[in-house]
């Protein structure tokens, strides 16, 4: 008697759950301890996953990194990115939510790690062009959706009009990844603080 | 016959040389891919010196990478952080100097490779406590000194009274580093620019 067990199934959900194991497993490291550092071994380890099943899943390293990118995008997203297509809020509004939230999320990180995109970024950006390029899309994507908001700001009145909002989208994105940057090597948030602070009472100001 | 040759000094010249060979060579592959991904092999290949040679010149790799930070320190000095001590300028002038000739330099770098203190702070500043402090002391120090013109700038007027020193020297600092990170991974000049005319057309103005 086999209870009609659909064995097919269960193999799915066992396979299902041990992908996501080494996805989530090896997020956290290569988060925390960048690309190089962060070995396949290292990853199988910490998810207690026997040896030989990473290629059942995935390509290979690089593949892996990208479908780690891929999930820490949609993190960023429901944490922090949402706020900026928030059509209850103001545009300027939007942008205030979203930088404030960007800054409660990483300040909640183990180790003020910062942002994995900014991370590999940092790591990769000169040297290897797939990761850069899929870096760059990334980041040009925040950029758009910032600039997008601070262009309704202006055109509200919220934001000067002589504002060069390209330009401001750029540095509000740069000002973000270097106070993270500050605050992991200063084991301190005061760098985010100083960033928020100055941006919203001197920056972002009719 | 011997010409009174002094071996000492002849010794003493090729020892010199090839530490700096090896100082000089390790320099460039840390700054362009890191710590991690920097062997100490790596470092005696592009040097061209023979294995062995490395542990007769420096103790461990984290020793070499502490004198390689040291000689970055002295090479930024000179072509961009000297800019703040220079009394001939007004503290407001002396900034923009300073902020200029930083992106002058970093711009002039091959891949946009960007600050080895912004790059090794990214990789190591979580993780390993002897090479953050040495990195965070690097970053307060100019901190430091940015913030003393951002003083005397108000002081003599060239700033708004009102205009929060401390935190907007912090901000100054992230977003050069934030700017060299995202022309690092966009491969294009473009964010700092927008980082150094936002800085001085609307963040640092009276």
């Amino acid at each position: 008697m086999t209870f009609g067990i659909d064995w097919s199934i269960i193999f799915s959900v066992k396979t299902t759950n041990t992908r996501q194991i080494l996805l989530e497993t090896g997020k956290q490291l290569i988060w925390e301890k960048g690309y190089t550092a962060t070995g396949i071994l290292d990853v199988l380890q910490a998810a207690n996953v026997p040896k030989g099943s990473f290629y059942h899943y995935f390509k290979s390293k690089d593949v892996f990194v990208l479908v780690v990118l891929d999930s820490y995008a949609q993190e960023h997203y429901t944490h922090v990115g949402h706020h900026l297509e928030d059509e209850t809020l103001t545009p300027l509004s939007r942008l205030h939510r979203f930088f404030t939230a960007a800054g409660h999320w990483f300040e909640s990180m183990p180790a003020y790690r910062g942002c994995m995109v900014g991370n590999l970024s940092q790591e990769l950006g000169a040297y290897n062009e797939d990761f850069r390029s899929r870096l760059q899309a990334m980041l040009d994507q925040l950029r758009s959706n910032i600039q997008l908001c601070l262009q309704q700001a202006q055109d509200c009145g919220e934001l000067p009009a002589q504002m060069p909002i390209e330009q401001m989208a750029d540095f509000c994105l740069s000002g973000l990844h270097g106070a993270l940057l500050r605050m992991k090597v200063s084991q301190n948030p005061a760098p985010l603080h100083a960033f928020l602070a100055i941006l919203f009472d001197r920056v972002l100001v009719n």
